[in-house]
């Protein structure tokens, strides 16, 4: 994943993983019509997948040879509504087990908060 | 939500509303692979998605005129990897009061359950 | 876990296991002065104590010869509060994978639901 | 309860607030043998506490005449077990809205984060 593109999904939604480095990603995204809800704010989704999909940018540079990773659980929390402009999401791992990690991101426009994560990935080694 | 289109996002990932009743809704989606991740699986972000938007349109019957709500956070868990087929997802508010309502969804294939989300919404009085 | 007392701590806050199958298990409680919190209500962690120890009750019976388990996380919402009486908290496992195991639990005060919980555990082979 | 004792099972389990500011606490606690589950490790309950507990004091002072509040939901993740010593528990309020806030806990002990805890709280007003 962090060898290349984040894949349809996140493509289509606009996101694009900027940085990752070992147990850290960044990735950014601009609010466009589509990704809105019926009351014309950013759906939560959206914040969600750039959570989703920075949790596992930032874990892929742990991960030896042949290893894979999935997501077994993520908790987002919404502090402010988004209805327009950019988004930055970066993630951290904050502990990294044999066979789960715990992860947090942080989605922010400008100096704003507007939505926090924490999120257990699974580790699998064939 | 519960009397129109579910909005620009859930259009474009195929989500259908198809039946809401007073603490009670059912959406459906059909995999494609411009929903997949780069390991060929559904982005968790739009079983997120089918959550979400079950929860506001559970809760939707229940405001009273004026009223609105939004997502104050909601937790994913994923129990089974999907590729393909249909998805079912079934919400049901556990609680409403006045400001604050809890919400469980449910999504399942077939008989089996992949993932499964508790929330939090926010009851908004003018 | 199954097979003996729940612990020190459960001990301490009357927590009893009453009843233990394959992928569940029931626990009782009564409230106490000493559980309350300083507005007379039941102090969330306690109903937490609930769910945790009964999460690691009902998976205890799947684990093999050495294995062991241990709480990744779990999330806990909260319905209606408690000031008195007794409790009841019925915990099955969703899903049980090799390394990883999702629990819900329902803590209930006769016939309401008073609190629910989703959880993720790890479980360790030697 | 920034004012007073923390409460009869605050008290009982050996937590003390030690710092209160607007939008912030800091509580301590002594890992004792009755804290321990039956792994004689500390019990995943008591660590909740730390946090709940720390939430209600962190939002306290920014409640006005009247007001109270309650836990909403909570989701703890354990990054490392506790079988002794000391803990301390910082935990800051990220977003305070007018009857919804979100806070955020960090349970370390020395230098390490051992759990970390994401909550919401209602805020009523009479």
């Amino acid at each position: 994943m962090s060898d290349g593109p984040p894949g349809a999904f996140a493509d289509g939604i606009g996101l694009t993983i900027t940085d990752v480095e070992p147990g850290y990603s960044r990735g950014t995204l601009s609010v466009t019509e589509d990704l809105l809800n019926p009351n014309d704010v950013l759906h939560g989704a959206v914040t969600y997948a750039m959570a989703d999909t920075g949790m596992g940018a930032a874990l892929q540079p742990s991960l030896e040879d042949g290893q894979s990773c999935a997501t077994v659980e993520i908790k987002m929390s919404y502090m402010e509504p988004v209805r327009d402009g950019d988004l930055v999401c970066e993630t951290t791992v904050t502990r990294r087990g044999g066979s789960v990690a715990h992860l947090e991101s942080a989605v922010r426009q400008g100096g704003t908060l507007v939505a926090r994560a924490t999120g257990t990935f699974s580790i699998f080694t064939p």
